[in-house]
Parts: C-alpha cells; structure tokens; sequence
C-alpha cells in the first residue's frame, strides 16, 4: 500500500503510525547514530499490534498474564522506545527519546533488558530474540498447564527480520518451536529484502515461508503497510494451532525517497535534508520530537485499553487459594522454596558419611533428584545428551505438544537455541530453566550464554565432560580453554565442583542466584568424596576454601578445582611425607572467592608459602591467584593443558599431559 | 532393502559392506568405546560412494584434484578408517585400526585433520563438516575458475546425521551453498531417525527435504541399503545445477537384532555376543579385524581404480607453462608470494612518514588494497557487515555463479556459517580466506574459529569494533572478555595493532602462518601512527616490543595494546612530566610474545619497574605479564574493564569506566 492510499484510507493509522517513524527519524538523528530504516518499514505492523491485538496495561507493565512482545531486530529499537513512550510506560519519557544512546539514558543503542520496562529481553545480536521467544512461549505453556488458563493465557509476538532469520540459531528455534506446537508463538518478519550489505538476494536465496513451514510452523502474509491486511493476518495467527510465521512485506524506511528499500537506510541517520522531505511526504508537519496532542491521546487510549482485561485478571488471581497465589507469585519472582536449602543440607550430611565415588555428573543428577521434587518451577533438558549430562530425574516427565506439565525438554542438537530459550524462560518468569551439554560445546552457545551474564537471567548451565577427563572422544570434545571462557565472561558464576557435596552447594547457590548464570562444569570420570567432614555451611559460597590444613609449617599451597581437587591431595600426601607442610585449597567458583573481603581472601591464601595451582585446562585464569592481584605475593607455578587434548583413555591422558600428583609435588620442591 | 536381498542379490557389494561394519564393530569394542550404529547404517552407501563414484587415488591422498570426502558425522570415525585402511591408504594399517582410541594412534575417536591423509577435514562436533564442505566447494569453483577445468574439476562429497542437520550452523552453511549453486556439493544424508535420546520425533519435526528445497537445493533419495538405488541417486546427484541433498533411507545399527534403530547402537560397544549374533545375521564367518583376501583384494582395487585418471591430471599439469604450474603448485602449498613482504614494507615506509590518524579497521583495508593485489589467492568476505568490517577492496570482484572469478563474498549474516567455510577453503588449498564480522561476534563463531586452531589452519578473522569504542551500540555489540578468550585458545594469535604500521605487519604475519589462524582485533575509532620511525622489520612478529623508552631512571613500564596504546603514550607523558622515567610496550600479539625466549622477554619487561597494562577489557590474560611467570617480578596494576560496556559516544564511556592516561598515570603513581 503507498503512502498516499494509506494517509487517504487509514488517517488515523496514519497519524499513529507516523509518530512512531518521526521519533524513530529524530532520535536517530539527535544521536547521530542509530537505526531508522526498520522503524520507518515496521510502524505500521507495530501499530496495529499494539492497538488491536497485543494484550497489556502500560500502567502496569509487570502484568503476570500481559502478552510479551519481542524486538528480535533490537536494532530498530527506536520502534520499542517509540511505542512505550507512546502508550504511557512511565519510565519512557520524552527526554529518554531525546537521549537515545546516550550515557544514563534507559534508551540503549539496543533495547537493554532491565534498562526500561516493556524490554522483554536483551536484543541486538540477531537471532536471540526469536530464541528466547521460543522460551517465553515453552514457559507459557507450562505455567498453564500448572496454574490453568485463567491465570495464565497469553501469547508471545516477535518483530524479526531477515538478519534473524539467516542466523543459525533461528534454525534451532523455529525447528524446537515447530515440533512443540507453540501455537501462542507469532513471529511478525519484517520482510524488506535489505541487509547491511545490500540487497539480500547478495547472500540468500531462502524461501523462508517454505522454510517455516517445513519445521512445521503455520505461515501467513500481510501487505505490512496496509493496517487492515495486517489486522486480518494477526487474527488468523492467534488462532493457529501451530507457531506461525506472518510474513509482513514491508519497505525499509517507507517514505523516504533517497533511502526507502536500500540499505541506506538501515544504520545511519538519514540527515536534516532526507528527514524534512521525508516528512513533507508522510504530510507531518510538527517539530522534532514533537507528536500532536490528538494522537498523542489515540496513543495513550491503546496504552490503557488493557486496563480491564488486567483487572478481571487480578480477580481471579484473588479469587485463588491463598497458598495458590503465593506459590504461583513465588514462581514468578523467582524465589527459590524454603525447603531448598533443608534438602541440600540433608543430601550434603548423608554423602559425607556415605562417601560415594561418583562423577560430578552423577553427583548433579542426585542432586537433581532431591531438588527437583522441592522446586516445581524447575525445567530440565539437554542438547541430546541426556544420559550423558544426567539431567534427567525420574519425576520430571517429558515436556511436549500432549504433555504441558512435563518438565523435561529434549532440545535436540540445539546448544544455543537451547541456551537461548532458556534465556526465554527465565526472563517469562514463573519457570527455573536448566539445561545441559558437554562443556566444550558452550562455544556453540556462547551467543546465548553472555547474553545470560549481561541481562542478569539465572540460567543454569550443565557442562559436562569438562576436561581430557572425557577420555577417548579426543580433543574436539575436551575442553581446555572453557573454563577460562566462562570465568573471563562478567557475572557469570564458572563452578567447578570437585565431589558431591560441592556439587551440591553449586546447585543450592546456582538455584538461589538472582541475577547470575551459573555453569556447572561436571566430571565425565568418578571422582572421591573430598569433603568428609559435614558442614550445613555451604562453603562453595565462598568461591574458595582450605579443604586440608598442612601439618607443621605452611611451605606450600595447592589450589585445584574438581577433578583435580583428588591430585592436590595426593600431592599432598607426597609432600607431607617428606615435611613439607601443605595446604589444600578447593576454589570451585573463583567469581565467588574474589567476592569475598580481602581477609578472607588472605586467610586463604596468605602470602608466603609457594603456590602451585592445578587444573587440567589453560592457566590464564590462575595467574590472579597464583601471583595475588598485586604481584609479589608467591612464587608460584601451574600444572595443567598448554595445549589441545588428544584421544585416548582418561588416566592415560593425565599421564602423559603430566597432570599428576608427583608433577605437582615436584613443582612445588622447585620452588622452595 | 533387508539383509537377506541384499546378501543374494548383491554379493560382492555385500561383502566389501560388510567388511566396514565388521571392523568397526571390532575396533568400538576393543576400545571400548566408540559409534558402531553409524557406519553400520551408512557402510552400503560409503561402499558405492568409494567404488563408483569418488574421484581419488589411495597411493596419492594428496592429489590436488581429487574429490574431497567429508564425515561430517564425525563420531562415525570407524568408518572412513575402515574406508582409508581397506582403499589402501599406507598410513592406516591395521595396527591402527586395533588402537582405535588410544594414545598416540592416528585412529582417534573423531578424525582429525593432519593425523591421517584421507581425512580432510577435523569433525565431530556437530554441523562443522558439512559447513566445511561448503567451503571446500567455493574454492573449487574458484580455482576452477581461475585454472580451468583441465585442473581442477571435482566434487565434495559429505556423510551428514541428523545432528549436523539440526545445528543451527547448517542452517547458515546450505544457505549460502544454495545461494551460491554449488552444484558440485552433494551432502549424504544418513537419515536414520535416531539421535542419542531416542527417537528423531522426540525433539524434531522438520521436514529436512522441502527445508533443503527452500534453501535452493535439489533433493533426491534413495535406499541407503540397496546398492543399485544408491548408486542411482549418486549419478543423479552429480549432473546436478545445484547443491544437492541425496536422502539415504537406512537403518542404525543396520542388522543388530537388539540394537538396529535404536540410541543403543549410537555411542557405546554393541558387546561380544551382540556382535557375533550380527555377524552371523551378516554372514560373516571370520574373527575380530579379520578381512578374507577376496573382499581386500576388491577394495585396494577401488583404492587404484582413480590412477589412470589421476595420471592424466599429472599429464595435463604438466603441460602447463612452468610459471602457470608453479603458481598452481605456490598457491595449494600455502605458501605466500615473495613480493608479500615487499608492498608490505613499502606500505609501512610510506605511512611511517604520513603518519594518519584512521581506525585499525581502515588501517586494514589499506593493507588489503596491496595485498589483494599481490596475492590472488585471497578470498575475503564478511558477514554482512562490509562497510563496517573494511574488508572489501577494489579489485576483488564478487564471488557468485555469475563471476566464480570474484573474490568477494557476501557471506551473509552468517558468523559461523563463514568461519567454517574459511576453515574449508584453507583445507581445500589454492585460497586463502579472511572474512570479517564484530568481535563481539565471535561468540557466534567460536565452534569453528576453535577448530582453525585445532586443525592449524590459518585462517584470518577480521574482527572490528573491538571494544567500548564502538560506543553506542552498546554492551551487546562490545566485546570485552573476547580477547581473554582468543588469547585463551590454544593455536591462535590474537593480534591487537596500535596503528597502520602493527597493521600491516599482523596482516604479513596472518597471511604467511602455516598453522595458525588470527584473530585480528581492530578498532572502529580513529587512532593516530604511534610507530613513526620505520623499520623494515616486523617487529610485532616479537609479539611485544619497545614502542617508547624511559626518559631518565625507569620506575614504570606501561603494556598496552590497540586502542590503548595512545593512552599508554599520554600517560607516559604525563609521568614524565614528573620525572617519573616510563617505558610504554606496545604487545599486539602476547601469544608471540610468549614464544621468544627468556631473554627478549626480560630485555622488555625487566624485573623491579612497577608495572601498569592498559586495555579496554577484562583482566585475566594480563596477571601473567603484570606479575611474571613466577610472580614476584613486579607491583603492578591495570586500568581496564571489570564488567560489561554500555551505550553512548565512546570518548564519554573510556571516561565514564576510567580508562584514561590520567588513571594510568595514577595508578603507576599509588605502586610507587
């Protein structure tokens, strides 16, 4: 549809939609940088959304039961701030407009979860958005099927463009989102054939209608100018029985007659001299910034039109049981149950005494089983390596189209979908997501994985296989350089359990956590029980603790995490027997330990005796500790990979890579 | 087709079949450990493949134009071992066939590039080798291209599971197979129906033939069991105008009574008696890695059925001029043209004198205009961010089947899609590929950038916007625990240039690696020539260097890299300003660095000076140089980032986290 039907046709459309293309313009231009060419092309369909379809309540924007919409394009994030300015939310006033990417501004050069309400995660790196749009849609359904349709019934709506969809992780998405049947999922494509490059037809020939409906989506399409084609299209998707595509053939920045359908348009301002003609043709004749009282008011009517859907909601959550209604908000908050920490602590105090050998990821999966039953919220999975991550309890039952209130997903081999629906989950609310892989295989979910870290979405990653300890499978599956990843990585809580019990305080704090992600790194191999002596304290909590005291004077200090935790003490023991007192310090989550006040962190490590840390993988993150945060502390030396593993059986591998109990102890006498 | 047809009606097919399965179910077993369903399953379609239809010579695996086989399905390894040991590759003997998995055995659990001719590429973690492959088929065609048909003309073959076809990256990799009509690509797909946790139903409903038909792909089928149908289908395959995807039908486990079409057959031993019910179900009378000299006598003569023609190739080769061969032969060896080096000097010398003041991104392209030039086995790309990457130069045409002369590839907004290709062009030889994207976006890459380093292929990353200086973009779009993470990669140099001069020289050092693959971080921001005295040397090939002296007594060296490097140099000024004698090192590689010997190192960073390094990013690869090897070699400090970025101009945010000449300066002013 061009302009001049719609601005005849569909005045008052027109006007709305037009307020969203001018702030996008001129905030684009005030910052003089940014996005205009996708708000420009998407306004019409984002108008229309928002006025006829998606359910909120500006006034209340943490609504439990609100539809979540999602910018999966986070570029045009003008579009978002644009609309929550529009509709009323309270924090997005004119003057964070005004201040689009600007330093303190809520209006990020991509919208920011946490930053403003309405951001319903973290956009920007394509793709992600329409991944974790999976999961909010996988949390919804199963917060329905425990809580029932009145309290929980609402859809999950995506703006996504082709940079998204040419992203690997949509295969993963839209492939998982297929075969569950999401149906309450939309995905609204902003069809513009543009990329940064050019024309898309440059670098794909996809049809990806065809696509979608080969993972088993329903597909639509709409003239994405035309409000009432629009309208029609979303009608139809809201009544799918599937996840559907609505294909929304649009014209990057619609209107502008230098930049309309080129790139162009896609992520520079497009000047004074294009904005003022630009306008001239949309017939917009108000200052920048400035949007006329009569649509200003059009706006602020969609912003509240929710208002009684949102009351009759929060009667029927009143009309609840009272413990019904506290446990549906305590989901949603994301407050782990009390009973939580009383069933650690019993695991804890029986395994000390039973001592098991066990892998850590067995350990996990023993812990799953009492925490799973004490935590109703918690959703499992697996990238298909179920048996192999033992994420899987016996009471959990299979998440699928005919079974809601399972509580296992088999993502498939999906890493980072799988992450990044995780992310999804946890951002809804009301669900606890935990999924697992091997460790070296986060490099596939790294995308997902740090936008956990940067949104603050307690995410809890299962990595099992976390060293040559993996054995045969060769060095394409052993991790060495993971561990530093993950701890290089900003709030992200890297643990590295050496027995059960730490493996259960992992999981008590990885549960609790509010605002950090945690990776589990878990032995393929038995490991002994090394924390013999119980304590209801959970100690991980300190990132790091003296596991064995020396005896006699302190010359030497071992630091080690998880398997290697076993070697230290050996060395120990070889140490001992000549006189050499020697302390034994387990750090199953550095992030913690540095957390922690600096006595602490001297107790622990005072300075002095001679350090040697050990840790079959890089040892880029022990210089901190081995050499302390000034320098000067120790002398110090690491035992551990420099390079790639290789295939053969584990106990071999820790021969001839020298990570053994004599090599630590004769580092340490080189020292001394 | 079932067992019995298949062992009445195609006998010999039968026997050399079955000599595959048999040995791979021997080796899993005496290992262990292992896949046996896999190579069971596809043993019918790898026998035709090799016998009918591969173009190779098993006494020459290094013949240039041989087609290039490809187990994406990597865990299957057992399988192309048996197919090298039976064709007769002289390194695969039986010996190693009985050391399946262990130590020092070329026979690892996935194959590994550079162990064993015939494997040309490093699989098993998942979708890796089919994006490979696609690699591999660009340089063919482009060397096609640029040598004619005479001498290069064949195909890539590949084995993919339905692992490879879930995983995202496959997703990016048939993309751009279809957009670019790689018809001489044809993917193999073993579509058994089961993944490790079961069923393919239980995470998937994609209908994988119309998804390849949607990408641009011809599709075909066939009986992955019935010789006379495979072989149909392959011929099919190869008169094709596009990439083609052949749906082999087969069965895991393929005639194990307890095992057949189930997860058990995937990952773990069938068991003595399993094995010998199946054996007898083959008909297969002889003991474990027994083959009887009728079926060996048939398979070494599929290993030299490829000779005559292979002698031809020579034949033709030879008949090329001497100057048109030895280019031939310079560029599959790898080896850089001598006149690299030269415009690379005379570049250095040129802007030694004009000293600009332009971003490293810009600084790159500048770089890339000589050495296009000089080096037509250049093929350069980035994912869709062109403009900003700085990766296209004048001369280079695009690469699309309307000009396989082009050098230029929009590869579409596809990090890992794009590496793993890169990584496939290298293996193929005759190209050498760089392809760009944002630091940042390495997340999306690393499953691949880590196989570069795994398998020593030199590919180079042109990675832009490599830190808060991007600015408003914001904390999604900048990296700052990414250069912790390539330094963090075994096999990777992660070059930082200061300026155009350390440009220029991280560029000669990329591009003249044999077996290692850079990672090249550039900025987005202007940055002014800190090296302003030429020398032809390159003195980043040190990997740190000297870049300014201390005036009077040394009390302080600062380290910096990149970016930082300028505010390294103003608080130098600012210390000597104070009498404060301070030596600024500039470290654009710290993996080089790490590889010269004591003394230079030593001669750089002397004990006793207090030192202060200076980056926009985390700590964790910097304590080794701060506080040496062994600790106690200095105070030191580092004035850098602690947490994620945020959105606004980039001078306010170096301001806002503190990372300026004048915190420098004070920090070196506490140590001392």
């Amino acid at each position: 549809m061009d302009i001049a039907t719609l601005r005849d046709t569909h005045a008052d459309h027109w006007g709305k939609a037009c307020a969203l293309r001018t702030l996008a313009m001129d905030a684009v231009q005030a910052a003089n940088s940014g996005h205009p060419g996708m708000p420009m092309g998407m306004a019409d369909v984002a108008t229309v959304l928002f006025e006829k379809h998606l359910k909120f309540d500006a006034s209340t924007p943490d609504w439990a039961d609100r539809d979540r919409f999602i910018l999966s394009a986070g570029h045009g994030s003008m579009l978002i701030y644009g609309l929550l300015h529009l509709t009323g939310y309270a924090d997005m006033t004119l003057d964070q407009i005004r201040n689009f990417r600007q330093w303190g501004a809520i209006t990020a050069g991509h919208p920011e979860y946490g930053h403003v309400k309405g951001v319903e995660t973290t956009t920007g790196p394509l793709g992600q958005g329409i991944s974790n749009a999976v999961g909010f849609a996988m949390a919804e359904e199963s917060l329905r099927a425990r809580f029932g349709a009145k309290i929980v019934d609402h859809y999950t709506w995506v703006i996504a463009g082709d940079g998204c969809l040419m992203e690997g992780i949509s295969h993963e998405a839209i492939g998982l989102a297929g075969m569950q049947k999401l149906s309450k999922l939309i995905v609204l494509w902003d069809n513009n054939d543009i990329s940064i490059d050019g024309r898309i037809s440059l670098s794909d020939v996809t049809d990806q209608r065809a696509r979608f409906a080969a993972a088993g989506w329903k597909v639509l399409s709409c003239d994405g100018h035309d409000p009432v084609d629009i309208d029609r299209a979303l009608t139809e998707a809201k009544s799918s029985d599937r996840p559907v595509l609505v294909d929304c053939k649009t014209h990057i920045g619609f209107g502008s007659p230098k930049k309309q359908d080129t790139a162009g348009a896609h992520g520079s301002p497009l000047g004074p001299d294009e904005i003022k003609v630009t306008k001239d043709i949309y017939g917009w004749t108000y200052p920048a910034f400035d949007v006329p009282a009569d649509i200003r008011a059009a706006w602020a009517a969609i912003g509240s039109r929710g208002a009684a859907a949102r009351a009759e909601w929060e009667a029927r959550l009143a009309a609840l049981s009272d413990s019904r209604r506290a446990e549906f908000r305590r989901q949603m908050a994301g407050e782990a149950p009390k009973k939580l920490s009383a069933v650690i602590r019993a695991l804890k105090k029986q395994n000390s005494e039973l001592q098991p050998k066990v892998a850590t990821r067995k350990a996990s999966e023993m812990v799953l089983e009492v925490v799973n039953p004490a935590m109703p919220e918690t959703i499992g999975g697996s990238a298909d390596l179920t048996g192999s991550n033992n994420t899987k309890t016996g009471d959990l039952g299979i998440f699928n189209p005919e079974n809601r209130k399972g509580r296992y997903v088999h993502f498939g081999i999906r890493e980072h979908g799988m992450a990044a629906a995780m992310n999804g989950m946890a951002l809804h609310g009301g669900v606890r997501p935990y999924g697992g892989t091997f460790l070296c295989f986060t490099d596939y979910a790294r995308g997902a994985m740090r936008l956990s870290a940067l949104m603050g979405v307690p995410s809890v990653y299962v990595m099992t296989h976390d060293s040559i300890g993996l054995g045969e499978d060769g060095p394409t599956h052993q991790p060495v350089e993971h561990l530093a990843i993950c701890r290089a990585t900003p709030n992200t809580w890297t643990f590295r359990p050496a027995d059960l019990i730490e493996t259960a305080e992992a999981w008590e704090l990885a549960l609790t956590a509010e605002k950090t992600p945690s990776v589990l790194a878990l032995s393929r191999q038995n490991l002994p029980t090394v924390r013999t002596l119980h304590t209801s304290r959970n100690l991980s909590a300190q990132g790091a603790y003296v596991l064995r005291e020396a005896e006699g004077k302190r010359r030497a200090i071992l630091l080690a995490t998880g398997s290697e935790v076993e070697i230290a003490l050996k060395a120990r023991d070889l140490l001992q027997a000549e006189g050499i007192g020697t302390r034994v310090v387990s750090m199953p989550c550095m992030e913690l330990f540095a957390a922690q006040d600096e006595a602490y962190r001297k107790r622990v490590l005072p300075a002095g005796p001679v350090r040697v840390a050990v840790e079959a993988a890089v040892r880029q993150p022990w210089d901190r500790w081995l050499l302390g945060e000034r320098g000067r502390e120790a002398k110090a030396a690491f035992v551990g990979m420099e390079g790639f593993g290789a295939s053969a059986p584990a106990e071999r591998l820790y021969q001839e890579f020298g990570i053994t109990a004599e090599a630590v102890a004769a580092r340490v006498k080189e020292l001394l």
